[in-house]
């Protein structure tokens, strides 16, 4: 049973943030990474479209065996988590969770920003999560569509990025929060920016660490861990074709990037539900 | 036959701007507009991606019966046309070629500049199309990806989008050109910024006007169009949850906007193609 992969997977190549920190935390494991690169990006879709498309690359990794499934995307933990969890055989561990967690351990003031796409912040998930664990907090939400093209662009220090992270996070700082949580895997990419608008005195929560950290409990507390000695291998696959992703996702993992395989939609049949 | 529908389709909402276009010129003829919201953008997918959603949307639109197809996405017109000709019955019109006349009409310097998403530019179509019609024209082309999400923002006027279009146009400005194609559906809504850049000696072309006047000759041509006392009906197909297309849609045409319905793609399997 321990011999079974790590699912993962994310509307893109962002996710690929939370599998590295999955395999410093856990080096001996095999993953299979899923990046649905014909589809992205989730955040700005319904959620019945991320639901159906969470489901989807769920079935394709569980015929691959998989012993837990990590949902690396923000916008599909927002969303799809309770779906999945109800319909699956394995542990499911999204990012939405373990990021608030650690928000509502590291805030002294009490007042959270959360950042992340139209579709996270929509969702309330992560507001709700970390008022699950403490209902005193407060949690202000923002949305920064743009954040994830200008990372995409590349633009990580340049003016342009500069004023449109201050004029997305003026609320934010007026209202003094402390902690402010990056609720999507490309922003990672902009600390430096958003570290330097947002100041000093401000916490900057990165989900992908604490949610490897949840990985490894789970699967420590099930006795499902490989023996620390061997090490895992790992495989990607995509939905486009792999150029992109290869070259974006080893600038991602350091140029370690393994054997990236293309899926397709075949036998699509569009068909019509109100005609 | 000429009580058929034209069809229309687009990776999203920015095609409407060539549905409005067609329906000023051909206000008796009713239309299907086909919208990829669940998939879109397309400007960042491979070829063989695009390629392969145009022919589910074409055949699609071919069993409602059309009588001919406006292909109105620039990514799709770049690298879907050819297959899409070969494979159906009726003729194609893609927003490529009309553009690229307009602007081989327009130019006196003989420099033209051309814009678009990166799948558009990396194609070469307006290049190639401009080329095809006038080989000493200089055409020159610069993706510029952070456009769609600017205009989706809504930030069509602000201190972002003036200084990015700024750093994108610099080198069509160096080089002098007196005639600029917006290569993609939604930069016309950005076109007040853009010129601004640009200067008043620039002619900005927009392919949505050609476009319609290339179908009404083709239509013409093979006597199918309706009398011209009639009023076109107009329906709409989504593959996303219809709430985000009507709300940017009716912006697009006015309000005019009618009923829109949801297209499924079910019984949708993943297989591998290299496992």
């Amino acid at each position: 049973m321990s011999w079974q992969a790590i699912g993962i997977f994310d509307s893109g190549v962002g996710g690929l943030t939370v599998l590295r920190e999955l395999t410093k935390a856990l080096p001996q494991e095999d993953t299979i990474y899923f990046g649905d690169t014909a589809r992205v990006p989730y955040g700005t879709k319904s959620p019945d479209t991320v639901i159906r498309y969470s489901q989807e690359i769920a079935s394709f990794l569980i015929k691959r065996d998989i012993k837990l499934l990590v949902v690396a995307c923000n916008t599909a933990s927002a969303v799809a988590l309770p779906t999945l969890r109800r319909s699956l055989p394995v542990p499911v561990v999204g990012v939405i969770e373990p990021g608030a967690k650690r928000a509502a351990e590291v805030t002294r003031s009490g007042v959270v920003g959360v950042i992340g796409t139209s579709g996270t912040i929509r969702s309330s998930a992560y507001s709700r999560a970390i008022k699950r664990l403490n209902p005193d907090i407060s949690v202000l939400a923002k949305p920064c569509p743009l954040f994830v093209p200008l990372a995409e662009e590349g633009w990580i220090d340049n003016d342009v990025t500069r004023i449109t992270a201050r004029l997305y996070l003026e609320e934010l700082r007026e209202a003094q929060v402390d902690t402010l949580v990056l609720g999507c895997t490309h922003y990672p990419l902009l600390k430096k920016v958003i570290a330097e608008v947002m100041g000093p005195d401000v916490t900057l929560v990165d989900s992908a660490e604490e949610t490897a950290r949840t990985v490894a409990t789970i699967l420590q507390e099930k006795s499902m861990l490989r023996p620390p000695a061997e090490l895992g291998n790992h495989h990607y696959y995509v939905t486009d074709v792999p150029a992109g992703f290869i070259r974006v996702g080893n600038r991602f993992l350091g140029g370690k990037l393994g054997d990236v395989y293309q899926v397709s939609l075949d036998d699509c049949r569009l068909s019509t539900e109100k005609d």
